[in-house]
């Protein structure tokens, strides 16, 4: 593969560079015409694919069901809830005009459809047996995006899932609430491989109109943190101006109470810089459009037909499995090119078959995530490439996981904090709780408090601001 | 059920009004805030679903792929191909601030992404090894619309996909072209059981920017014509403006050729419309949600527990066949209110399950097409109840093949076509090919040409209007 095909800088020498070559040569996505959006390709779209069916499946397993909701909400009903209004405003695009004719109402482009579709539930739920109603909406949502764009981290239209939840009672939305984080956390750590933290974001960087917000927080190979998922309490902030209520058991006209959360496209670009390497993506292997691609290696006619064959019988053989298995059989290039193109391409496990060994009953395999090459013979094809693939999803796991492990820094000192932060990594903090002091530490290191673990606190040393006592520990770092 | 649950018109009396509460009655979708929009609620979402998956399936078996583009497009690229632009302008809903920003360029929302789509294509193509690119896209387009809303119909914002392909040759396009409406054909036939005319549009109907739009045509009980589908041959009219071209195999740069298609949720529209009656929708087993729902009858907490007992049995038998079984357990609801509850929202096969039943060893199951009931012994569940699906889905197509038989009409004399296009059908009469002509019979009757049938020529009377040599058969319609 020339220079110019290949990823040309290392991902420790020039992250963002590295990040931006991987999405662009792996032909995962595209810039579009306008600033600030961007067109997926074919092979970063199918990881979205992959990524959605696992999530789909797990929702719809919980008893979610999934919807349709218009991408124009009209101004007046957006702006029903204050909070939650002004926090989107400034990024909010606006429908004047269709045709020539101007509209009434400025028409907004959903940033999230919490109003929207609580306009709708309000109609359509009348008594208790009208709930729990689940519904999950796959779309997407615009915010305009001022700063450089960067591929399925910042954009102003991105995919993702909006599930928004009515309930009859405070505890069982509460449940929602941690039953979903906690479905998060399995996509996340099972699926991308990618270990997180599970906690409460600070009143500060909690959802615009929600009660509190949980949040699955993961480690990016620069030290800055990544948000993953979250999952909202919204209370009955919403339900009261929108008129979500209910007859409860006994005849009483009550209040619901209500969720929302959601995942983006985001996670796919924590899956590129987590796993990633010099030579481009690593994909685990449960998420990876192709599991198992198969390079037959041949210069002649004759062995081309008898290893083109063996190729299809192994194809075949690990499809009986489920697995997504492609040959390259493009005569066009050379085996040394398609390896390389492969690797780019971050396909977990690599076959390659030539003649020779075809007259040993073998075929030669090559572990994406750590070059390893070894022989598999034909008898055990199967078998054995379904140990691999389950070694290789667990490696990349548990690597991130040490790395993730090694990067959360018990600071009780804010000048250690000061010098530590400049490193990159999550920093294991004492807070008072107040915002002041949250607003303090941003101005002077550029760390927010990214999540209060669940599993709570560790020291007893005060706030490293106001020195009063503290009510948690905070993990604090700077993120994307 | 009370009055107001469950459909109050006749299907023939007030066909508009019926399939209007079919829709919200049968909980489909309902009306969104901005006038022009729909939400879909659930149940309309999962027959879109299996439809989805049904044509995605077949598309990617085909070599398709897909992928994501932005809603956003700016006006000076919408406008790169005249016609296109022309055609879709008076349409287009207008993005012109973010947050309290002008934009610069106005964005149009998506009418379709020819115009983006070939813009980044232009940029990915390089050489013939790059060919044939087959993307499918799974979005929504914007189209203002003025007259009243028509959930599936005549939305301003539709669920759809758009496919578009290049090609290194003529030949392969137009072979693209063919295979789509086929597959077109099949899924609308097949899955959805309506029976639909192919054939190709005229001038004058056919997409703007196109050098011809191939179509699949249906016919509605009230004799007015829905197009289910259609996929159009570009030619080199996109491809040059947008700059698509590629090293051929002896290095020669060409432009490339071009096809683009799509079928939206108007499907379901047709699909309601088709199959419904007095009772509601009425839906092919195919695409229905719920295939089989299961409603348990007791009165006594020992009937209860037997009969769920024996339903969950009959439940997972069913499943194991890949069946979508539902079982209707709410105690809160009698018998009679779920039968007419299910029968409304259109499910194929209804099994009963009483205490009598069980002692009998049998079920009692009733076809949602014709109403028919019958006993079922419990050792013959998996063959019977696929059997009877089998039977309803062919049903239903056969029913609506009659009918359409029965209304296209062999017309070669103009006064003869003004009294028969009032009691509404698919008017068969030749045609000399004249826009002009075409434009006439609109004014005076209101009926388009909808479809040239590719089964062609049947007479060689005159063009109606103008009694020149006719060049051609033309099916003329009043339409959706």
């Amino acid at each position: 593969m020339s220079k110019e095909i290949g990823i040309t800088v290392k991902k420790d020498e020039n992250f963002s560079e590295w990040y931006t070559q991987v999405v662009l040569k792996g032909q995962l996505a595209d810039y579009a015409p306008v600033k600030g959006l961007i067109v997926l390709r074919p092979y970063g779209y199918s990881i979205w694919e992959s990524l959605k069916s696992s999530l789909d499946e797990k929702l719809k397993s919980l008893g979610h069901e999934n919807g349709f909701l218009p991408v124009l909400i009209p101004q007046s009903l957006l702006s029903k809830e204050s909070d939650h209004f002004a926090g989107f405003t400034p990024e909010v695009f606006w429908v004047t005009h269709s045709g020539d004719t101007e509209v009434g109402d400025r028409l907004a482009l959903r940033p999230t459809s919490e109003t929207l579709a609580y306009s709708m539930y309000s109609k359509w739920i009348k008594s208790w047996r009208d709930l729990p109603l689940k519904i999950n909406f796959w779309n997407t949502a615009l915010r305009a995006e001022i700063k450089a764009t960067k591929p399925f981290l910042r954009t102003s239209e991105f995919l993702w899932q909006e599930g928004h939840t009515v309930h009859s009672s405070k505890e069982e939305a509460e449940e929602e609430v941690f039953t979903i984080l906690e479905t998060y956390r399995k996509i996340v750590e099972e699926e991308l491989a990618i270990p997180v933290i599970k906690g409460k974001k600070s009143e500060k960087e909690k959802f615009v109109g929600a009660v509190y917000t949980t949040t699955i927080e993961a480690i990016m190979p620069d030290g800055k943190a990544l948000q993953m998922g979250t999952s909202h309490f919204l209370g009955q902030n919403f339900s009261k101006p929108f008129d979500v209520k209910f007859l409860d058991k006994q005849n009483v006209e009550t209040f619901a109470w209500q969720t929302s959360w959601g995942v983006s496209w985001r996670l796919i670009g924590a899956l590129i810089m987590v796993h990633g390497d010099d030579k481009g993506l690593v994909l685990p292997p449960r998420v990876a459009p192709i599991q198992v691609v198969i390079v037959p290696i041949y210069y002649s006619p004759q062995d081309r037909e008898s290893v083109l064959g063996k190729s299809n019988v192994i194809k075949e053989i690990l499809q009986k499995k489920n697995l997504r298995v492609h040959i390259d059989s493009r005569d066009e290039f050379t085996p040394g090119y398609k390896f390389n193109n492969w690797e780019m391409k971050g396909v977990p496990v690599r076959i390659e078959i030539g003649p020779k060994d075809l007259a040993k009953g073998k075929m030669v395999v090559v572990r994406r995530d750590n070059q390893k090459k070894m022989d598999l013979s034909f008898e055990n094809t199967e078998t054995g490439i379904l140990d691999i693939l389950g070694e290789v999803q667990l490696g990349l796991f548990e690597r991130a996981k040490q790395f993730l492990t090694e990067k959360i820094i018990e600071v009780t000192d804010f000048e250690k904090f000061k010098s530590e932060i400049e490193k990159g990594g999550f920093l294991h903090s004492p807070w008072c709780g107040d915002t002041k002091c949250e607003e303090k530490i941003k101005e002077l290191t550029g760390a927010d408090i990214r999540v209060i673990p669940f599993d709570g606190k560790r020291s007893n040393a005060p706030c490293l601001i106001c020195k009063n006592l503290s009510k948690t520990d905070a993990i604090f770092a700077r993120g994307y």
